[in-house]
């Protein structure tokens, strides 16, 4: 049952089109912003563009840490069992771990850090929670491409998400280099609602996760979208943060250079955006894709001290 | 049978590692080097990274003619059912068409073009011929990845050739952006020769050319390789020209952009380096893969008034 309206119908039998967004970009006015850390330049950046990279956010042992953490975890004997981790098509390595800042304390309290949890309170003007993290893990060799699509597409039809008013940070942890798959990004894309084709399988997340067959947006649609800015790939180095809007189209190439390339990263929702039912005829997805029950406000913190390596998971 | 002596052995269950090269890079020595396109820079620099890009070495008018030749091509009905076509797993999209100096007089006429078979003539110091031709139509959207490989492995292992006297030209018929799955390559790793293990089974050419399964470097290999100069990306406008020493290590990503990326493709050999039984236990690849019987030394004639457009397929 559809309970709420639905401002973005995709799917459903829908032709494909490019409708025009209907909420902000950037919600706190001018003035009253309290965003510590962006410049006046970078959030106009940010609203015209939908993505803004901010280089050197973590220092070098900030990063090691998280590294270590991560690979910890991948190693962990009992995470290949868990629901949360997303094994590669054909060699079952891992590549994603969901729900990543509920599993380990150190990527808790790194969903949390102000240099985070605070451009996005100041961006969209409102307390956040996370609707979604997870740790990328996108090995050497054979890392695969990840298709277009914009999330806010899915959160909207499948997790049921009511407007634009969350975004994505992708924290490197690897170098990003513009040869083993960056986050490729087109700038401007975010301002139109791709309404996509087809309708949604019962359980598409099982398969959607690894490869993404409905809610493509169409050719002509992606050729409409790179007419406006082209295409950028988000190279960075480690300890950097990639800032995006909930709507920017966003896709990756595969990796075959030896180089990995791993992300932590974090969804962050206005806490007046929480999820309705879904905009189609399905069940909500899982908790741990999507948070439904367990919605806890970030408490934004200070301070690098938290990150000394000696955290355990909980 | 093997008859003549492997200088370069490779897969029957040897052993994978990096053996030094045995052959010089550029033949000719410096004053009797006869290239006319090429400055001593550019000649000390292909023999040291094993490529060298060459912009607007083609006009705009003759790239619109190799355009139109590739399309009437790719839409001649005639095409699909002929053997030197290759279309692209999944979607039976034509990708690569071989032979294609002896399909189309456009594509005749360029490749004795002096612009690229003098260059040829001069590096390798001696007539040459076209080993393998082809054009590549790598798509928008759904264009696949091409996992690393130096050509000489193959065409040694399986159409034997000898020595390591040819080279490869790309003729960039669309813009190849960092975005697009353009040609990577591995500076200085033609120095080296990457010994595959596995072996070679019978008719491995129908399978490898859409997707390498043997002959394929191990990934140690390949991290000692990166480390020397790390990747390069060939971005290139059209008309350019990429040329590349037959053991330089290369390969690209998927293309998931609208851009198709497309090139034509000649390996020019030296006639002193005509190939001889392959250097496996299978029999040698088809003729329209790799020339055995039908060598014509190539006449390189000069100016571009050959390509106006109104030239037929023979």
């Amino acid at each position: 049952m559809i309970a709420a309206q639905d401002k973005y119908p995709s799917r459903a039998g829908r032709a494909a089109c490019l409708m025009p967004r209907l909420d902000p970009v950037v919600y706190a006015p001018g003035p009253q912003r309290q965003l510590t850390n962006l410049s006046d330049g970078q959030v106009a950046q940010y609203e015209r563009d939908g993505y803004l990279v901010l280089h050197d956010v973590f220092s070098a042992g900030e990063v090691q840490c998280f590294k270590d953490e991560l690979e910890r975890l991948r190693r962990d004997p009992g995470m290949q069992a868990r629901d949360e981790v997303i094994t590669e098509p054909g060699s079952g390595d891992i590549r994603s771990i969901f729900r990543v800042h509920g599993i380990s304390e150190v990527f808790r309290q790194l969903a949390s850090d102000e240099r985070l949890a605070g451009i996005a309170q100041g961006l969209l003007d409102d307390d956040v929670y996370i609707h979604q993290s997870r740790l990328n893990y996108k090995p050497g060799f054979r890392g695969k491409e990840f298709y277009w699509h914009s999330d806010f597409e899915t959160w909207h039809v499948e997790d049921g998400m009511p407007a634009m008013r969350a975004l994505s940070m992708s924290i490197t942890l690897t170098e990003n280099t513009l040869h083993n798959g960056p986050l490729m990004l087109m700038p401007g894309s975010h301002k139109s609602y791709a309404v996509c084709t087809g309708e949604t399988p019962a359980n598409h997340f099982r398969e959607s996760l690894k490869k993404q067959e409905y809610g493509v947006p169409e050719d002509d649609l992606l050729e409409q979208l790179t007419g406006r800015k082209g295409i950028v790939s988000a190279v960075a180095k480690p300890g950097s943060v990639i800032i995006f809007d909930c709507n920017t189209m966003h896709g990756s190439s595969s990796n075959i250079t030896p180089d990995p390339r791993s992300n932590a990263f974090f969804v962050y929702n206005a806490i007046s955006n929480r999820v309705v039912q879904p905009f189609c005829d399905q069940s909500p997805r899982p908790e741990y894709i999507a948070a439904r029950e367990h919605i806890e406000v970030i408490k934004a913190h200070t301070g690098p001290e938290n990150y000394r390596g000696e955290l355990q998971a909980v």
